[in-house]
C-alpha cells in the first residue's frame, strides 16, 4: 500500500510519519511542503534521522503523486484541500483529508462556520469517526477526519445520546486542549512565556469544532442538537480532555448509563472505559490511539458527566487517520497503532 | 496592629508572610509550625532572606500568642481550627480562618461534607468573600476564608444569580486548577512526573467546596441553588480557571448581562472586568488579589458563560484574607496588596 | 524624579513597568513602542489594569521625551539606542540602556561580537553592574544595563577572580535560562510545542554575553581572562542559573573562598549568600532583584564550582536598571525593589 | 525467551514494560513489587490498560521466578539486588540490573560511594553500556545497567579520551535532567509546586555517577581520569542533557575531533551523531533509544565542548537494559526499540 502526505510538515503530519514509521503495510512514496520543498524532512525534524532522509516535493507534482499512490492524506489548512482532494479521485487515489473540508455532510453548514466556499460539494466524503461510522468508511474514496476537540466529545457523548439518556437541550462540553492543537506556526498564544503557567478559554460559542459535534450527535439522536462548547489552552503539549454535562432523563438509572457505554463501546480496542467513576487523565493516553473514558452520574443534580481523554495529534488527528487508513484497505484497524502511551 | 500565623509552612502560610512582607500596617508577632518548631522560616523557605529570619513557635503556645496578637490568621487543615480559635476569641484576638470550619453558616452543612463534628457552632463567624460580605466582615471578630475555587465561581456567578438573569438548576461550574492548590503535603497527584504533560478531573460531583459555593448563590437568589461543579488538575503551580455555564431566563438580554456586572462589581478595585466578550487568563493575575472577569452570552444556545481568573493563593487565600483583615481593622482594602501580577 | 521608557512592549519594557508601579520616587511619563504606537499598554498587556492605561507614544516624539524626563530607559535592539541616547543626553536627560550598546569600553569588542557600528563611542557610559561598579554609576549620564547572563555569571565569578584565587585559563560558565530572555518576539525556538519539556544548549562559544563577561573579569583580574560561556533553553519563563567552574590556585583553601565572597558580598543586600555548600534556585528568586549565590570547593579535582541564581527580567534587566536608577538620583538603592520573591 | 522485572512498578519498571510491549521476541513472565504484591499492573498504571493485566508477584517468589525466567531485570534500590542476582545465577538465569550494584569493577569504589557492602564481589559482572562493551555483554551472565547521567556523559567523552584528544585534568560534565530521574518515590524535590518553574544544582562534586563515568574513561584513556561532574534537575519529565568541557591538547585540530567521533559511532545505530556544531535537543530522542551527539571546536578557548540528549528512561535506563538483552540472546541490538521518538 502507497500512501503519500501532502502538507507533512506541520505536526499533523509529522505525527503521521511518526506512526507510518512503524507501519508494516504501508510504503511512504510521497511527502510535500510548499515552504520547504527540496528540503530532507530530516533536517527540518531531526528526531526523525535513522527513519526518513526523504526530500519533500511540491503540491505541484500532484498528478505524480497521484499516480504512484494508493492513498493521500491530505495536511492542508481549510480551504485547500477541495483541489487536491479532487484530483486524487480522479487519479484513483484514495483520499483522507485531515482538515475540515469533508468533515460536513451539508456543505452549507461548512460555509457558515469556515466563511469558505465548498467547491466540491459533489464529493461522496464519509466523516471519519472510525468507531461510529467503521462501515461507511470501508468502502469510502474519500474521508473527512475528525477534528481533535470533535472526537474526544463525541466519543465521549455518543453512548448518552444514541441511547435517549440525556436531555438533549442540556448538553455542555468543556475542554481543555494542549497547545500543539494550534500547531506549528508561530503566534502569541502559543508563544512559550505567554502559554506556560497561563490558562484561558477561547471562541466561546463560536469555535469550528462545535458543528461537528452538533453534527455526530445529531445524526445518533435523529434530531438536531445543539450544545455549548467551550475550548480552553492549556500548558502542555499533547493532550486534550473533554469534560461533557448533561441532565438524564427522568428515570434513568445509573445502571442505563453503564449499559450505554458497554453496548455501545464494549467491543471498541481503541476505547478503554475506566467506568463508572473513573477518571482519565491526558497523560495515560500520550502517543497512542487510545480515547480514555469516565462517567459519573450525581444524584444530587440529576446530571451525568462523561470525561474522555485523548492525544490530540493520534486518536485527534493523525492516529484516527491511520486506523482509517486501515479500515478502507481492509487490514487490522489496529496496524502501526499498538505502541504502548509513553507514560510518565 | 500585630498579627500571628498558627501554622505558617503550608503554601497559605508562605503565602501570607509573602503578602505581609509588604503590608506597612500589620507587624508579624508569631509564627507556628508542628513539624518544624524551633527552626527559623528562611531555612524552610529561603527565598524569605531579607525578610524573615524568625522562628516557628507551636500551637501549644496559643495563649501567649493570643494575648501578643491583635488578629490570628489561623491556616490548620479543617477540623483543627475550631480549638485555636475558641481560645483567640477568648483572649479578645480577632481571627481568619483559611480552612473550612467556619464558612458554613449552618454546621450541619459543614459536617455532612467534611465528615468532622463542628464543635464551635455558637461562633458568630461571617463568610469573608470581601465583595459580597464586606459590611459583616468588618465588624466579625471570626472570619471563615473562602475557598479558592469557591471565590473565583462565586464572583463569576453572583450577579446573574443575584438579578435573577438565569434559570438556577442549570448551573454548572467547570474549574481549573494550578497544583500548588492541592498543598505543600507529598502526594502522587502532585508528584512531577505525574502531573506535568497531564491534565484530569477529580472529585466529580463530590468536592467540598461545592456546598461552599451552593451557599453563596442560595442567599444571594433567596432559595436553595444547586449546581454541579468538577474540578481539574492543570500542569502550572498557581491560578484558577473558573467556567460557569447557565441558561439565561427568557428575555434576558446581553445588555442585562453587561448591567448586571457592572452594577455589582463597577467600584471594586480587586474584580477587573474584561466586559462581554473578554478571556481572563490565569497569568494576568498570578501573584496578585484580582480576580478577571469576562462573560459570553450565546444566542444560539441561550446560555452565559463567565469566566474568572484568580491566583488561589492571592485572592483564593492568603490576599483575601489580608483583605478581610485591611477591613476588619479599618484600613483600605488595598493595603499590601498593590503590587502588579507578575507577567510573563 | 520624571522617567520614560523608550520601547516598553518587550518583556524588558513589561517588567520595568510592573516594578515602577511599586516605585515611590519615579514617575512614568511617556512610554513608546513603534508596533503599538496608539494604544493603551493595558491592552496589550491587561494584567496592568488598574496600574496603567497609558496611551504609548514613538521614539519620533524624541525631543518630547527627553524634555519632560530625568531619565530614560532605553528597551530597545542592539545598534537602535545610539540614535536616541545621543539625543537623550544633549537634552540632559540620564539614560539607562539595557540593550548591549552601551555596556563595552572598547567599542571594538561590541563591533566585533555585534557585527554594528559603534556610532557612539565618546560617549562617558558606564557598565551598570551594581554592586561592581556603584561608585561609577552614582554620577553618570549613560548607563549600560548588563545582560542578564552577565550579570549572573560575573556576580558568581568576582570573588574568585578579584582575590585571585582561581588559573583565570581554566574558567568555564553552564548557564540555563527561561525562555523570556529570548523575548516577546515570536521564533520556533520559543514555539511552546517546541520548547516544552526541551532543552538544549545555543550559541556554544559565540553568545554575545562572553565578551561581556570577560570584560567585567579582565578588569577585576588585572589581566585579560578568556572563558568558556554555554547557554541552554530551560522549559520555564523566568530564571536564569549560572553554574561556574574553575580551578583553585595551588594552597588556597575552602576558607580563603569563604572569605573571598564575605568581603565582597557581605554587606550587599541584593546578593544573598548562601554559603559554602549551598544550592541556590532559581524559584527562589522569582519576582525579585536578588542574586542568590552558593560555593562548592571539590577537594577531589581541586575545583571551585560557584552557583548563582536570578531573576533574568530582574536582576539580570529592568530590577538592576531600577537599581542603577536609585544609585544615580541618589536615592536607597532598594527603592521599588522591596518585594518579596513569588513562590512556588 | 522469557523475561521477568523484579520491582516492576517504579518509573524504571514501567518503562521495561513499555518497551517489552512491543518486543517480539520477549515474553514477559513475572513482576514484581513488595508494595503492590498481588494487584494488576494496569491498576496502578493504567495506560498499560489494553497491554498488560498481569498481577504483581513478590521477591519472595525468587526461586519460582528464576526457574522461568532465561533473563531477569532487577529494578530494585541499590544494595539490594545482590541476594536476589546471586540465586538467579545460581538458577541459570542471566540478569540485567538496572542498579548500581553491577556497575563497578572495583568493589571498593562501589562501597566507598555508596556506603553498602558489597557482598558479591564474585561476581563476573559486564558494565552495559553497550556501544563500548557490546563484545563483553554478549557473554555476560550478568550486566551492570550503567546510570543515565552516566550513558550520555560517557558516550558524548569516550571518543575525545579514547583518541588522546584531550587534557584528561580538564573535564567538565555539566548535565541536566528530567525529574523522572528521581523516580517515582515522593519527595519535597519532586513535588510539582517545587520543581515546575525552578532550576537548581544539587550533589555538587558527590554524585554517585561520577565514579561510573570515572570507570569508563579511565579504562578508554589507560590512565586514571578524574573529572569535575555537576547535576541539574530541570522542570520537565523525560531527558537528560550532558554539556562537557575539556581543554583540547595541542595540536589537535577540529578534524581531529570529527575523526574521532566518526571512528568510534560511525556505525552505531542509536548514536545519532549531528556533527560538529550541532545541538542535540532532548526532545528528539523522548521516548526512544537514541543519544543524540554534537560537539563544538572553540579556537578562542583550545576547548572542545561536547553535548549529548538520552531519554533518561530509555538510553538512560529500560532502553539501554532492553539493547543488553538483545545483545545477551543474539537478538539484532534494535529489536523492540526501533519506535521514532516521540515529538513535539
Amino acid at each position: 500500500m502507497k500512501v503519500s502526505i501532502i502538507g507533512a510538515t506541520g505536526y499533523t503530519g509529522e505525527e503521521l510519519l511518526r506512526i507510518l514509521a512503524s507501519h508494516p503495510e504501508a510504503e511512504l512514496v510521497y511527502i510535500t511542503s510548499e515552504s520547504s520543498t527540496g528540503e530532507a524532512i530530516n533536517t527540518i525534524y531531526p528526531h526523525f534521522n535513522r527513519f526518513y532522509d526523504k526530500k519533500l516535493a511540491s503540491i505541484s507534482q500532484l498528478a505524480e503523486i497521484g499516480a504512484g499512490s494508493d492513498a493521500v492524506f491530505l495536511g492542508l489548512p481549510h480551504g485547500h484541500a477541495m483541489d487536491a482532494a479532487r484530483k486524487m479521485l480522479e487519479a484513483g487515489t484514495r483520499v483522507i483529508d485531515l482538515g475540515a473540508d469533508y468533515r460536513f455532510s451539508d456543505p452549507a453548514v461548512y460555509e457558515q462556520w469556515y466563511k469558505v466556499t465548498h467547491t466540491h460539494p459533489e464529493a461522496q466524503s464519509v466523516y471519519g469517526l472510525t468507531e461510529l461510522y467503521r462501515d461507511r468508511v470501508k468502502n469510502a474514496s474519500i474521508v473527512g477526519n475528525p477534528g481533535c476537540y470533535t472526537t474526544a466529545s463525541i466519543l465521549a457523548l455518543a453512548p448518552l445520546v444514541k441511547h435517549r439518556l440525556v436531555e438533549l437541550d442540556t448538553i455542555i462540553v468543556d475542554a481543555k486542549s494542549g497547545i500543539s492543537g494550534a500547531g506549528r506556526g508561530l503566534a502569541l498564544n502559543s508563544h512559550f512565556s505567554e502559554a506556560f503557567e497561563n490558562v484561558k478559554a477561547y471562541n466561546i460559542g463560536g469555535h469550528r469544532h462545535t458543528p461537528e459535534i452538533e453534527q455526530a450527535l445529531s445524526e445518533l439522536a435523529g434530531t438536531a442538537v445543539v450544545i455549548s462548547f467551550t475550548p480552553h489552552l492549556i500548558p502542555m503539549t499533547r493532550g486534550i480532555l473533554s469534560t461533557c454535562y448533561a441532565r438524564l432523563k427522568a428515570g434513568v438509572s445509573a445502571g442505563n448509563v453503564d449499559q450505554a457505554y458497554e453496548a455501545m463501546y464494549g467491543s471498541e480496542f481503541f476505547i478503554r472505559m475506566l467506568g463508572r467513576g473513573g477518571y482519565p487523565a491526558t497523560k495515560n493516553t500520550r502517543g497512542s490511539n487510545f480515547c480514555d473514558l469516565g462517567w459519573h452520574v450525581d444524584n444530587r443534580t440529576g446530571r451525568v458527566v462523561a470525561v474522555s481523554a485523548i492525544d490530540n495529534l493520534v486518536k485527534g488527528a493523525a492516529g484516527q487517520a491511520v486506523q482509517n487508513l486501515n479500515v478502507m484497505f481492509g487490514l487490522d484497524e489496529r496496524t502501526g497503532l499498538l505502541q504502548a502511551p509513553l507514560y510518565p
